[in-house]
């Protein structure tokens, strides 16, 4: 035990809330290797990566349909700024990643703005950015949502990320419970 | 052995050529760990990391002045385009990179243009991108300069990276053999 003289002094950490939703996470479990509603923390300096594989992934969602890394997040600093800022990046060849309105192709990415929806294959992300002191970490906490949250993010235009240039969707007509239809990955038959 | 019937087509690969020099190369071996005029092939989804820990860097310095990570450079594609970019992202706590006329502090991030001048310490890094067509994976080859590379790149303006904002130094008053004067790591003693 460290003597509470020796101790730094406790900085805040970012936090990124995130809620996820999948329409069938009842029947199919594909949220079973994340552990809810508690904080865990990430150096600031890795890429948070997501995904299907266990192994290169810090966040793995249990599902064929997610690629082995699908994206991954990381945290930045503007200049003359010492808040932390994220960005995120599709790392998938075969599927989509829709942020808020922008839909990113294979290693496009984008900042990603204090409230956005990542979206691909059936998964729906709200990802929150609570801001903290701390430069050198930070904190995920994630929250399941039984109902899809993509309603009332998609209708505020103010809450489009900061991407270099971009290929709209007029999100605000997509049915709530529709698939995003990105491709299937078929080369690997059954999980691990 | 593939039949070359069932091997894809070969792509060429974006190849960054990094130029390094350091004054007292000779005396201190700081490149020991470098393998020079050979390509080496990177997965474009993993950062490549540059620092003096040789565990986490894929590209090890040896010299104490060097953070255990001093920056990583990572692959994207901006939107509607399939050719490879480069961004570069300063990961020590207390060692400033400068790119081009650009210094980056800690988890500062810049593009990096075709050609651009990296220094920390007293380490000049020059790197050039050649274009290729593979978007899975990229090459470096790594040469040594006896003589500093910073005079041509300094003084033409055209080569300034691309960063949000950033603070210019007046690089060509900087004498060729001059420190950059970052502070050195002092909590660990000697290289394992």
């Amino acid at each position: 035990m460290h003597n509470i003289d020796d101790v730094e002094t406790e900085e805040t950490l970012t936090c990124l809330r995130i809620t996820v939703h999948h329409p069938l996470h009842e029947i199919k479990n594909v949220f079973q290797l994340i552990h809810f509603n508690k904080r865990e923390k990430h150096m600031v300096e890795d890429p948070l990566k997501v995904g299907r594989d266990t192994k290169s992934c810090h966040i793995s969602l249990y599902d064929l349909r997610v690629s082995r890394v699908q994206f991954s997040i990381q945290a930045f600093r503007h200049f003359n700024s010492s808040k932390l800022f994220f960005e995120i990046k599709n790392l998938s060849k075969r599927g989509k990643l829709i942020v808020n309105n922008t839909e990113l192709e294979h290693l496009n990415k984008v900042e990603l703005p204090k409230k956005a929806l990542v979206r691909f294959a059936e998964f729906q992300l709200l990802v929150e950015k609570e801001d903290g002191e701390s430069t050198e970490s930070f904190d995920t906490f994630f929250e399941l949502a039984r109902t899809p949250p993509w309603q009332d993010i998609l209708c505020a235009p103010s809450m489009s990320p900061v991407p270099e240039t971009g290929i709209l969707t007029n999100a605000c007509t997509i049915p709530p419970h529709c698939s995003l239809q990105t491709p299937v990955e078929m080369e690997e038959c059954e999980l691990k």
